[in-house]
């Protein structure tokens, strides 16, 4: 079975997909000054983009892992992600806290959606 | 294809299927002043309910993680989730300690299993 | 649907392969006196190993999560990382850092695997 990638680099892929499923690596926001709920509201926009390079979009989400830099902050990114999600479509979900790397990096999500 | 959500809510579905492939969210102990070893059979109990909702069982089980607030506590966790898998049949699985949100939740248990 | 899995011990299997795709256990180095880039080394060749036993390589990586108990250390398991992808086959990625248990268990790697 073929497997096509998009935006692989000497380390990651940006997504792969695989038999009907696609796997996106954890998306960071581009803008680290913003605060959680601006964080979010990119990480979802990267994502809508990626699914869509894809052949997906957010209705076809399977699975979805958060991670928060400080999960005291959960309630603002969880605001913007009720906003984002398609209300009949919701995936399955984790979030938990994790050190991201850098105290700037407050939140990455990783999904994986069905084409 | 077809992709089946169970507990459907504004933020997540509890459980997916797609393809015979079922993705179960994080869950967590409802009595968060119990233990490690009463909260892992707490969580447990849930998978096995909503494994069964599904259509499948913990014999079917390919893939778990398993987030600990304190992994000074894996050994309690270990012993129950030793009692409860399917010795034939225990699948995949990567335990990390992670915040989890609240000091009272001890362990959230996210996992993947065949149709 | 058969399941086949590999290494199955009282808690986990080492290897769970399910339609074509292969789940691994997160593999931790032997040898946790080593500093990163050789824990780093060792448990990119166990992930080698398992694949070749499960009847897949490295070039069909879908997916992966790294956990570090240091992220400050990303840079020296990244380095040796690159060095391991295929370059024109990197998986999907994320990077957290994580109590991995003991203080000496710098780097654990969980990756789904395409046959």
């Amino acid at each position: 079975m073929s497997i096509k990638r998009w935006g692989a680099g000497s380390a990651i892929s940006r997504a792969v997909k695989h038999e009907g499923i696609v796997y996106l690596s954890g998306m960071t926001a581009e803008d680290r000054s913003a605060g959680m709920a601006e964080q979010t509201r990119q990480v979802l926009a990267r994502i809508d983009k990626q699914l869509a390079e894809s052949g997906t979009d957010k209705t076809r989400l399977l699975s979805a892992t958060i991670y928060l830099s400080d999960m005291s902050q959960k309630d603002e990114m969880n605001e913007v992600w009720k906003g984002w999600i398609d209300p009949a479509h919701p995936p399955a979900r984790a979030t938990v806290g994790a050190d991201l790397g850098s105290p700037e990096t407050l939140v990455e999500i990783m999904v994986i959606a069905a084409k």
